[in-house]
């Protein structure tokens, strides 16, 4: 099999058009898509690598499931809507069973999110995965890090911890257990983007963790921000295993997570909590931006002390 | 040096806009580009391995110029204009050598041809890049490999052979010598895009060598084709090294070459030969589309026979 045996197997069948934006897919140098007008684009490109982002005995379709959705999770934390992607895949060998694998996750993610997969390449090397996806915003309501101002609550859309333990855990459980749920198959917040566009003054996904994520916020927008330690939800998974400082420790700096922390003003906040209370959505409100920069927690104890960045580090 | 401070040090102040498209690039969950109406977007993408597409001991600087040329070259085959990259960058180590020389040759590239680098991403494991380009092409008029109709002619941008002779001689000669120029320093044919745009039934870069790429053409639009060898253009760097036969039999499969093969009716054919010549662009009409299935080479002796693909193999 060559690259284009490849493609035509594995990757041909799965590139049927969920959108009307596509005008030319896989098969040409480039793809072509119309952006309609008043929409702004978006564009993420991530890689994972093995033995970094994901391990060896992997299923090679939750490698793919995942490589997906931490995509669309750098869409949602602009506020948009995912629509194409194009796959660069870097390969030791072609396994077929692996590829079959692979695109039966990729499939699955392009399916459930309705998004297009417009092109990729496939290379002979070691296994990497660089995707490259885009959505689509109204024109002008991107939501950027650098918006948040003093005075807005803090808000996350979902408990944390659960990622950043079942990596702990990846050497001593079996992969079927309940904790790696999150870590396999990552829910990207995209049903939170209208209502991001309306309220929100910042937002950024939690991929590195909690404490490096808002930090980033915090130097984009050159303000600090207290968080505090009662406010943050924990998952519930991580009750069996940890007491409950350690579990917000753990939710703290949890990275893989893929809820989003955003900002809004003191002015919008009823009208969100309204917004997202009508669409059933979760939301905690977690603390405040301030003007004195740098980010601080306030303990269990009642206590306000510095929280430094201690998520995942990619070097 | 971590990821931020990588992305800080060698490609924010590289970002700066040369296209008043983007909204907001590096330091975001995803870029926010603002698409002209009445133009389409072209999306391609490409993986450079280490020891595959380049190798080890190659300048860093040669390696990212490189890559955003056969990047480019994609948006000139469907006769578009380049606007944005988005660089994924995998890296054994931290070396700030190298990358502030793959810094200073993407720089290069991208203040040539007025591309902004919108994104990217750093992550550590074998030395792999994969840039993501974006381009635009007024609505509709993208030229696509399927478009070749019987009877139309066969055109190329420029002569052939000198990189598929010149990766033979890496292990023998100066990376100085004049034969590694177009290997090194490619330059892919964007000045043919409106051109193309009026003219062009159908298009594709010479990237695998023009028996691979054309055969591309051939399959997508249902045809076959009769090339001549006496018409195709030879580089005359091979002239020091090759009788003219085997020069032409190096320039049939030479991969790596970045010009263009189109096709063009008859009924155009005056028109383009003119709007080309107005520009002082070369061109070389090779062949002609045929209904016979296959691609076909007359050789010097007047004999026609079957030409099979023989350029770059990905496995």
């Amino acid at each position: 099999m060559n690259e284009f045996s490849v493609i035509e197997r594995f990757f041909k069948s799965i590139a049927s058009n969920h959108t009307d934006l596509v005008q030319q897919s896989i098969g040409d140098d480039a793809a072509v898509l119309a952006i309609p007008e008043q929409k702004d684009l978006l564009i993420s490109t991530d890689t994972l690598v093995e033995n970094v982002h994901f391990l060896k005995d992997w299923p090679a379709e939750v490698i793919a499931y995942k490589a997906l959705m931490t995509n669309i999770s750098d869409i949602a934390a602009m506020a948009g809507t995912p629509c194409s992607v194009v796959v660069a895949l870097t390969l030791p060998e072609i396994d077929q069973q692996w590829l079959a694998g692979f695109s039966k996750g990729l499939n699955k993610a392009l399916q459930q999110y309705q998004i297009d997969l417009v092109g990729g390449d496939i290379t002979r090397g070691p296994l990497t995965i660089t995707i490259t996806i885009h959505g689509i915003v109204p024109k002008a309501q991107a939501v950027l890090r650098s918006g948040a101002k003093v005075g807005d609550a803090i808000y996350l859309t979902g408990s944390l911890g659960s990622t950043g333990f079942a990596v702990s855990q990846l050497a001593s459980k079996s992969y079927n257990d309940s904790i790696f749920n999150k870590l396999f198959f990552p829910k990207p917040c995209v049903e939170y983007a209208e209502i991001l566009q309306k309220f929100a003054t910042s937002a950024i996904d939690i991929s590195d963790g909690l404490s490096s994520d808002l930090a980033h916020v915090l130097k984009a927008s050159q303000v600090g921000a207290e968080i505090e330690a009662a406010l943050i939800p924990v998952s519930p998974l991580l009750e069996a295993y940890l007491d409950k400082s350690q579990a917000i420790e753990q939710a703290l700096h949890s990275g893989d997570e893929y809820e989003l922390c955003f900002t809004v003003s003191q002015a919008n906040k009823a009208g969100l909590e309204q917004a997202i209370g009508s669409l059933k959505l979760p939301y905690y409100h977690i603390g405040q931006i301030q003007q004195d920069k740098g980010l601080r927690v306030r303990t269990l104890d009642g206590v306000v002390q510095p929280l430094s960045a201690s998520g995942f580090k990619h070097f």
